[in-house]
């Protein structure tokens, strides 16, 4: 646990969109990789703040009542209890940190539950 | 807290080294980015994790049994209990995450010992 992930090696073994990839753990959280293209789905997470930097590309993340554009290099937290949606026209490629457990789709109905990511 | 966060321009507000600075938080963790030049101190984190990402240059982290460089793009995990000590010859730009409270220089005796880090 103790050498060097390099990040773009790591996207570079899937190519899958909204499937997150475990590079890392840190106490309780997982530090994952993820590719966005399209529209997500809207939802929350009642319990966990959710972070979001861009490696590659950008995205849009829609809330109830306004939309935010990240850009390479960027990131944001989303607070707990927070509506959000990532919107990504173009491939985007994304480093996520979430507790141990968190949903991807939150309490929302949708195909692209990921029970338990896949570890890189 | 939902705006988005550029990190290369949170960097370009301070120079100072080993003088991590907070950017945002996720539940209780802070993120932070910090600058480092030279040789830091080993210490410790008895109960936490600690995460470094290198955004620019790179550093080398040394350990009590072997050394490990971290390129841009970069990340490791140092897990709790693990004696660690950043050195870097040339100035690098790195973003942490670490539990709330804990201290940049652990249990060792060093003035670069950070208390609480500035918020950005």
């Amino acid at each position: 646990m103790s050498e060097a992930i390099n990040i773009k090696e790591k996207l570079s073994q899937f190519s899958t969109h909204w499937d997150p990839h475990i590079i890392a753990e840190m106490d309780n959280y997982d530090i994952k990789l993820t590719k966005l293209l399209g529209d997500f789905v809207f939802h929350a997470h009642a319990d966990e703040d959710e972070m979001f930097l861009v490696i590659k590309g950008r995205f849009r993340m829609d809330y109830e009542d306004h939309q935010a554009w990240l850009e390479e290099g960027e990131m944001v937290v989303v607070p707990k209890g927070v509506v959000h949606k990532p919107h990504s026209p173009e491939e985007c490629h994304v480093l996520m940190i979430e507790k141990q457990g968190l949903i991807n789709t939150g309490e929302a109905d949708d195909d692209r539950r990921v029970e338990k990511a896949k570890k890189l």
